[in-house]
């Protein structure tokens, strides 16, 4: 017997899933100004990295927690949104964070997954990954809710 | 590229483990006036199974929010416990559980796993399934925080 | 400055609030059973109690991690309750609970916010203390995302 | 009744307190180029500050989540530092955090709370609230677990 694991029976609703969620990925500041970049994109599931830089340590040379939190935040959320209507975005409505290891390393890896997806809410986990030297180790795992949301009219 | 999945890499401490957490089980009254069981013990891993009955049901039938959660905790917990020295009993310093479909059906599985084991702290999941006329669905996923501590004396 | 406290401004939706909320806990049957009572009701706040028996401890006489987790839940989700239109009910989605005193004690007193009253959403905190030869001590706290459902018809 | 608050009954365990939190977010790289400020330190009470401007906002104007979680997951991490032995930094071992409005407008105000100072785990609450036009609103509510550390020996 092993864990029911509903992402692998997750089907996409619209066929440009991907080029919705890349889409938002770079008009997100936030995360393009740390050079953080979206590697896989499938129906439920999203991988983010991120290289070492200034910008994202804290004084030790670390990556900064709320940079890890960043990064397994968006992971998440945009497995999530891979699995909505088209036209819709994803807003975060709460998530938690372990952080089990120092993000000591060169790379930050994160692993999106979407557990369920509701019409109403939808709940992913996110695993980040801090790669050091060619070898890698589990930093922080996420767990969070999320809800589709229209975007906003935007005149920009 | 896949997450790193620290578990497969947990080896016992000593080599009683199973014996360790099958005796603390049995002595877990709430859980065994339930009738749950324990079905696998592995390092890092241990499954637990529920069946439907008045005592854990609310009044439409479902398994009850708190036996979920109670369940979930303790799948993870004994995860955890697996992976301690000997005589060192496991605590629940805190955790988090996202329901995610409702309980009904005959039967609950929690299955958890250990995602870091640090002498200090101990990081595990589990994840809830609900079995109904013989198909399994998530129900729940919980993600905890722990920390080893010595067993109280008792006289009685 | 303090932090704003969203529920001093909370209003009910309906004059019945208090009965709503009072027949919903009548009818939650493991909390009866454990000899709960409703103490507090007031727009965005409720107030549960719980004395100690053979019920709701583990074998070393503590009030047991699920049946404090469940007392919060319940507070939590009720004083968010207070807030629905007439006729709806209220789920946990999700909640997360830190345990941070032993529940030793004679009686669990469960204190339930509501935080923010969305039309969707609800966020609720519980801080439950346990109560020993007078003495008080928080032992838990709650922090919880909530939905309103409307009530499953009965009678089947 | 109300619920016990601990927070009333701490005592700071050195007299440079103040001091040695304000040194540490001094040294904090990512909080000053955001131009937070670090404005009431009390026993087991930390408030900071965060203008608005185009490093912290998302393309919307908003204050990014990150942002908002990176406040106020250091509001209660100070406000745990307080609490500690002379010497000793503090570490978040893990956060949940609610997002409750959207984070619009000119000014973050995060208020960290300790509510439980053990020996080996200390647990802390934040508010975050915006300020928008003279209004504060709540916007986020963070409940996180951290742990006192030695400090990293460092050539700098």
């Amino acid at each position: 017997l092993e864990a029911d694991t509903m992402s692998s029976r997750f089907a996409p609703r619209h066929d440009d899933y991907e080029g919705a969620v890349r889409a938002s990925f770079a008009r997100q500041g936030v995360l393009a100004s740390w050079g953080a970049t979206m590697d896989r994109v499938a129906p439920g599931r999203v991988d983010l990295a991120l290289p070492f830089s200034a910008r994202v340590t804290q004084q030790q040379g670390f990556f900064h927690g709320g940079v890890v939190a960043t990064l397994g935040d968006s992971a998440g959320g945009y497995a999530a949104m891979t699995l909505l209507d088209a036209g819709l975005e994803i807003v975060s409505v709460e998530y938690k964070i372990n952080f089990v290891a120092p993000a000591v390393g060169q790379r930050l890896l994160a692993f999106g997954t979407c557990l369920k997806a509701g019409r109403r809410l939808l709940v992913s986990e996110a695993r980040v990954d801090v790669e050091e030297a060619g070898t890698r180790r589990l930093c922080a795992i996420l767990l969070q809710t999320l809800a589709p949301v229209m975007p906003r009219l935007s005149g920009s």
